[in-house]
């Protein structure tokens, strides 16, 4: 039995390693499609094995059509006297992500249509997109919009291209001793925005590292992917393996100090749903579990009525909720290494649940089995067990073939580690079955394996 | 698609209808049979199109028998001088009602037994009725009851008539496109008392009155009886109808200025007890859902257990929880324009939830739909999405078939009108099918309609 | 029918016998074998008809064996001068449960690992058995043990024997008009503990005098037999009983001043579940229902998943959770005569929710029967009704041949009794058939009882 948990590890240098990997990535200029996109795959297939995967401009998903490449090279607006006022180099959220090329001298008043400041935050400048109507346009600071002079003339550039190409995503596979499928999906198009999503980037490959170095039951399947255009595009075009997702995630915002929440997928009791409930209401760090919502990241797509997958999302603070959400105060002081490290615990976790549940069958139904005999129970009487002891009960008593592990934990309210130790010490006594065992591993699943990590 | 609000009328110009027309039937001495139910039917057809039924006294029904007929001219009693102490005519509410006649002198000894009082509110006097044990009583003041000289000889008179004759109820029916019946009920057999039950009679006309103004879907039937006797005559000679019984509502104590309550039918999880829930949820004013019980108004009768109709009960204060409940002081000045509007306007909203609630199957399953295309998503990205497009999305997703608008309104908490618009424009952009479409609407359910409005 | 309640019996002076019963065993030094155990089953023999049974040493029970029988004639640490400091003749609590013989002089420092004290209560000793591990020792006080002389040399003698003999229990038998059993189980293994056990044994004893009394539905058997080892034997060896098992209590803990505890059955929904708990909740006293566990007294085994049987525990203070749990403190001032007959109060009340529970039909299923004519009803209308005319009401409205009395109290929240005195007044009425009277009483189920009672 997979005990997969960060102790293994060093929680906190890979704390420390998730946070220098984000801040590496924070200053490319990222889009659903282009050159920033391909430069930050490059990095994660740097740590990780992984494939990339482009899809023409035109090509038709769903009720969608994949969009021309859009690439920027500066950006700026400048006064009469050529200084530049707002600078795509100092910030490439100061553009609104693709924007069309433009490049004139204009008054004030043609400008300021162009111009999105937050004036609650008057100091930050947001970030928008125009992804799918053609506009361009700049995001600046509120102070610094009205310290413009609104009868003078500006210089506007926009250094950009909107041309015929491609739509970029990267995958990782790691094939366990099964095809059933673990989907983590985190989305790769924001540009300089640390917890939305740089963070979950960063939790999916270290994720993804940390677990191509275990025997694992599922196979799993990290999506890089461009937000909603780039799952469309996924899942477009994956029909084998989304019939074998049997379990999933979306991770986004894990870097920020808040809370954790895991929003239900769809289906709402789905495994994935219970195990994240059960780890949540155990971690050291407080936890909320949220109802499925059709608004969100993409789990919008892989919940969408026709696939009802079984993916929920996992996030710290929600997005939406926090200030910081898509402004440029979403910068790499509002992430902290031992945040990121607290969210891959978590992850770590939820796969510990999805790879260890299981159904067992007591071999001694009727009445306990003396565990005293078998020195799995206090030897003098009189006072009581300690949890130990009480998760094996459990586990003897639920075990009838119907109940999983995680049935075990949701009715006796302990630690899924806790019963999961259980069960596997019982078993090697010989008190418990597991009656799932799957019968259909390929031998040559470990041989296919490190073939796969060559791609 | 049918929008049913009262925004399309005048609500305060309809408080103030009601009201007064609860003023005029104020004075009249209803009871279960008699001729101040008559007068009452026909001030009521004075507004909505009633046909008015007669059962004959002796007539079985079910495990009852149809009264005898009572009829009263006058009561009082006078003292030694001749000087009337407690005078019907003063109010109705003097005599207990379906009181035998009697007239003669008798010392306070043998006057007492039938004299009825409310201690705890001195002024006020109650209100009995013995319908079936022949009795004679009068109400008065506790303050008066201990005015009277218990040594003194008192003339009793009460000329009321107790004869074969007839149950007189009123139907008004306004066909829709099916036979699908919503049954809306109110007893009529209250004396001088407003909230109960003048208030549900006025919203029960003035209900049938805006909708007698719509296309519907359902066709409606609003029942104007005695209680118990007159909902067990109905119920033991209309077995066509009931069968066509898809939701109902009986209406009481709607005038006061408490909040809503809707008690449930029998069933529990009927459509209309979802309904009345979400509306409720929504409302401006609190309210608050209530379990059935078999103790209360003519929902004793439709949900007995042979019946089991799918029809709950729509109060503001719930009977026997205010202290005017069944005395004098359930007057006139008890019940309000206001009060009387909102509370039709809530029975119009559930009516609209029933009308609209309806299955949809999204055309686009996989994914999204790109909504942006259709001018049905905000266009520049990286803000938060409104509560119309949200709505958009909710319906999108949970529309795999199964899903009806209510599923969809309980799930996402938001209210039906935005969900049913949000359906409406969303069918209209060919991204929804109805799943449901009756397609046994009888073609002539227009002309048999304008046919039925003459009767 | 049967009306089962303590009203019809003493209770206060069924508590004072109840705890003179358990008074008189206090003394005996009972364990899961030996003639403390036969010498406490004789006193209960000597109160209801008791069957004993004896199952050989070295005999296998499921996963178990049966232990050899042990008994105890003395036991003493006496100092150097023969003084005994700690004294079996005291307490039996002094030495510990199951200690094998040993009589030699020893330092301290031999003694002392042998030595068991409560720190925390420092006046008390505890409980201590060792019956599966061959070991001797003696509980004493905390305070005690710090005025030893760790330097003096102490004779140590417990004069007992581990040989070859018996396990024994006893039965109670009680046939009723059908053979389908409901099981009564208390533990009788605890030596000088009041609460824990002596309580139980009580209770269980007069709740069987009770019921011998009665006409009784169900046959019931109560068991009066050692912790855990008494029922793996019990049910190794009655497999024909445990078939027509229909529920079942485990009685323990009954004489404390605490509020009421019910442990549901590991099923969680079994009717003696339901009536428990609406026992409970209408109880004068308070009363609180806990969730299944495996760990606790007999259930555990009745409830292991093999078997599966309806059986819950009812409790006073929870075992563990009072400090004199287990300790020289649980004696005869922590249980009161009053607390042992508010136990065997709820006991007959869980007992008459099992006796009545049935499902009924009623006779006039459209609309309500006329109530009133029956004198069922009050006959002055205007009022409320009484809590006895809404119980009529409604198992009228459920009593549909689906929904048993149980059903009813759950719905309605009013009391079992009511409802059962409802039902039975209306089925005298003819307005209820009882829709499950049980077909297959033996016709000579009341002969085989008067000879049952003779054993």
């Amino acid at each position: 039995m997979l005990r997969i948990t960060l102790a293994n590890t060093d929680a906190s240098a890979m704390g420390d390693q998730m946070y220098e990997f984000a801040a590496s990535l924070y200053p490319i200029c990222r889009s659903i499609t282009g050159n920033g996109l391909r430069e930050t795959l490059a990095m994660v297939a740097g740590r990780i094995p992984l494939q990339t995967f482009e899809v023409a401009s035109g090509t038709p998903v769903f009720d969608w059509i994949v969009p021309k490449e859009w690439n920027i090279r500066d950006a700026f607006i400048a006064d009469p006297y050529g200084t530049r006022l707002v600078d795509f180099r100092q910030s490439n959220l100061h553009v609104m992500n693709y924007s069309v090329p433009v490049h004139s001298k204009m008054p004030f008043s043609d400008l300021r249509p162009h111009l999105f400041t937050i004036p609650e935050h008057p100091q930050w400048h947001p970030y928008r997109t125009s992804y799918y109507q053609q506009d361009w346009g700049f995001c600046l600071s509120h102070e610094q919009l009205l310290s413009l002079d609104d009868k003078a003339e500006y210089e506007v550039c926009i250094d950009s291209s909107l041309e015929d190409g491609f739509l970029t995503h990267g995958e990782c596979y790691l094939p366990g001793q099964t095809t059933d499928e673990i989907l983590i999906s985190c989305h790769v198009c924001h540009p300089s925005l640390a917890n939305d999503n740089l963070s979950g980037m960063a939790v999916a490959t270290f994720l993804a590292r940390a677990l191509s170095m275990q025997e694992l039951r599922y196979s799993y399947r990290f999506l890089f992917i461009p937000g909603t255009i780039g799952a469309i595009t996924w899942l477009a075009r994956n029909r084998g393996p989304i019939d074998r997702v049997r379990h999933g995630l979306v991770l986004t915002c894990l870097g920020d100090p808040g809370t954790f929440h895991y929003k239900k997928s769809r289906r709402g009791d789905a495994e994935v749903d219970r195990a994240a409930a059960v780890v949540l209401k155990h971690q050291s760090e407080p936890g909320e579990v949220l109802e499925f919502s059709p608004y969100g990241y993409d789990e919008r797509q892989y919940c969408s009525p026709g696939f009802n997958l079984p993916v929920g999302c996992l996030m710290r603070s929600v997005w939406g909720t926090f200030p910081e959400y898509h402004t440029s105060a979403d910068n790499l002081d509002f992430i902290r290494p031992e945040h990121l490290a607290g969210s891959l615990r978590v992850c770590l976790s939820i796969v510990d649940v999805l790879e260890n549940n299981a159904c067992y069958r007591n071999l001694n139904p009727y009445c306990e089995p003396q565990l005293g005999r078998r020195d799995l129970y206090k030897s003098t009487g009189g006072g009581t067990i300690g949890e130990e002891v009480n998760a094996r009960l459990w586990v003897l008593n639920l075990s009838d073939g119907t109940n999983s592990l995680l049935d075990v934990a949701e009715r006796s309210g302990l630690p899924f580690g806790l019963l999961r130790d259980a069960a596997h010490l019982l078993h090697e006594n010989g008190l418990l079955a597991r009656v799932d065992e799957s019968p259909n591993i390929p031998p040559a699943a470990r041989s296919r394996r490190e073939t796969a990590r060559q791609f």
